[in-house]
């Protein structure tokens, strides 16, 4: 398998900004194209790169200029990476509460619709509940949501989705995590974000939103929730976006994706 | 400087139950003596050490048995340890919001307060402003509150006022996280809590409780928030919390506490 | 059926205080006694009663000065009072979200519960829903918490059981209103808070806590929810309560419960 | 003066649907003329009329068919009708927290704005302070969001700035409420909302966003907040609302508007 994935962006600096970009795919050993340009106003701007965990790996533009920013990002990936392991320190820390994954005050709630339930059975009921009950809709939430919020809207996007079943999984015992990812299918197309779980030893990816065939996503970032992994992270003066255009391909047709299969991000 | 701490809590597990807890002293090359004591009914239970961020030691119960638990721990501790750095990714990291840091609500409160203000600025103004502003008063507060609820009720106890302190930091733009401490000085005694912010090259301590000298202060624990650094967590089963005693003293008299110093945890 | 209650309530003022008391039972065709004294530090205080909606009688202390408070309050009531309409203005605004009865956020959790059903069905599904999922607990919640903050915590005092009922007949359509009342039987005795929803022609009692017998319950305030029925309100000034020493009985024995049965109160 | 406004509204009921419509001007001795036209596909729907307090006058629709709807609302008022007293009832209600003036938990950051300060100087002030602190943005807030989200958001429409005021007030003693209006001179026109107070002998105007003439605003509805007075309320069935069309406008000039004026609703 051969994903082609890429990401265009604008915005404009109003203040000289800097900016900490989540774009470029994690590390994996069949990178054979990657393309990463910065530019304001036309002219490069320079950037260097910072790893984050597992495998990620952040942009960091410490200064960009007043003017019309641009990112252009475009790699190919051939074949698949080895799955990660899960340390103990993972296996505890994936499952405290975190900004937008606030299990702590949804323990009730997911041990009154979960109770009694173990492993794989609870990762299949919490997927089926989160997309039974959540409505997938564009602008019905604010980045400031997190899970509670979602849970009584009953409506959200992709990163929503997410937040809920990883803090219904957490809540009931298990360790999750968010993946941002490239997904080739989705549509519309976009960054996607899914939860991994750890079950039987391995990362396995749940996507409630059901929107793009799991087998062919790749990794950008990883973390708690999306105060980890935003593609775009403004920590110092001012930008405001403009448009973001994705694009996410396999070579060939898309995987069939089944929803009972044991999938890995690789 | 030799100083020498404790803890002895006791409680009740009615479930057999996943125990993580944080009350040994990090990785410290002061380490004189220690001891780490975990009965169920006066019977040794089995425990593990899982080492977590900034030195931290996490001792791990798979399974306490229903019955009287007691951890009784010691350790005395010579000298200090050497400063630890702050790699680019922590310094992004501990930027971002967390469960308890809510810095992306609390945004536009924290530019109201401390707009302007440059690195040590900041932080003399946000120590000073929630030591004025919150009353420190045992009970008032819940663990799932975090630096809004803080904000709102002008009360807390210390993980609380930690809790706002690294929100208005973060969200002025300054990399900060929690440590969890033993604090000789402390009054009533207990396991207690200090914002440390990046500044000068240095994790500097801050206390907003002005209720210990920090340079005796040490550290347990280290993360983004109490999520992080709880001194329990109860992962599985169901034990119910009895007694929690803990001392820390130095040899001597307590160091003098000059809130205009920059002082590290060591 | 021969009714008689009582509230001794005392304070410490410390800054004169603007008090509004909400303890004397709602007008009654029955009240054979009466006495209200209000005191500091013995010596009489000035107050005036004022008509609040449905029957209710406040009674305002415009200016209690610094000292000990102390309220006496005892009446005794025989027979029963005549039904109260429900004009069409109140079947319209009693199915408004208020302060703690935030039924525009629960509207969707109150559907996925209740969908479906019609007036009755709805009332003794809600009934019974809050009695099996929330637990009775003493300092389990704040005067500040509203219906959500209850759902999430699973946990109350009867003013938090019935926030969520009124909360969730509202969002299923229903008119409902909160009643502070006297209530023989209650154990421990204190002032105590129902759900009254207008279902039938008549403001039916929905009491989820279902720990005293609605039939011999004496009405005190009637409102939206506790913002409106509070036994005291410091509108000016500081007061700290001590003690409220609260009872209510009836000559004879109590009236049977049936769960199944329409009460109104009367 | 005489003012003419009038409304149309457009809508698609999908299930028969029960709505209660605050579109009338208050009952106003100079009411001259006033046309209500309620038709769903072009044809006559059955409304009547319902006294709401202070003068309010709701027209509901007990059940209006599938297919498009329509209101259409003129009325023309000459001259200014009498001002209202506020009984000791009103005066106490007022001041108490209700669903989107969360007045209670936003005692302390009252206090901390606005203590020391009395009657007039603290309108005056907590007007200047809304206006100066919150952004105009059409948007950006939720109809769920109360006076908490806004004061921490600090951006928001008509009904925040009035709640974010009535909040402040009530939080610092002073009786106040909401009043729905018509408002010649806003810009874009659409129904509007500002607060009263009741202050020497009169429930005064505050109009934080500053974006109308008080003098020539026209009552519609009258409440604790904006739960009291939505131009449409949907109590059953569903309707989506389609087109929003306000006029308002006074024979001649506008009135001047002065900041510093009491101003009454007339």
């Amino acid at each position: 398998m051969k994903r082609t994935v890429s990401a265009k962006i604008t915005g404009t600096v109003s203040e000289p900004a800097y900016l900490v970009w989540a774009v470029a795919v994690a590390r994996h050993p069949g990178l054979l194209e990657e393309e990463l340009t910065v530019t304001v106003d036309g002219e490069p701007v320079d950037y260097h790169e910072v790893e984050s965990p597992h495998g990620g790996r952040l942009h960091v533009v410490p200064e960009a200029p007043v003017g019309e920013f641009q990112l252009d990002y475009r790699a190919v990936v051939e074949g698949r990476s080895e799955p990660e392991e899960a340390p103990e320190i993972d296996r505890i820390s994936y499952r405290n509460p975190s900004r937008y994954v606030d299990s702590d005050r949804l323990a009730q709630v997911a041990a009154a619709h979960f109770r009694g339930m173990k492993g794989a059975e609870t990762v299949e009921a919490v997927a089926t509940w989160v997309n039974d009950h959540l409505l997938y809709l564009s602008g019905s939430s604010r980045v400031t949501d997190g899970a509670t919020e979602t849970y009584l809207a009953r409506a959200g996007v992709c990163r929503d989705f997410a937040h809920l079943v990883i803090t219904f999984l957490r809540a009931r015992g298990l360790p999750a995590r968010l993946a941002a990812v490239y997904a080739p299918g989705l549509t519309p197309m976009d960054f996607h974000a899914v939860a991994e779980v750890w079950l039987d030893g391995a990362w396995q990816v749940v996507d409630a939103t059901r929107l793009a065939p799991r087998e062919s996503m790749l990794r950008i970032a990883t973390g708690r929730d999306a105060a980890d992994t935003a593609f775009l992270n403004v920590l110092g003066g001012r930008m405001k976006l403009g448009r973001v255009d994705v694009t996410a391909a396999v070579d060939g047709d898309l995987p069939e994706e089944d929803p009972a299969a044991a999938v890995q991000l690789g």
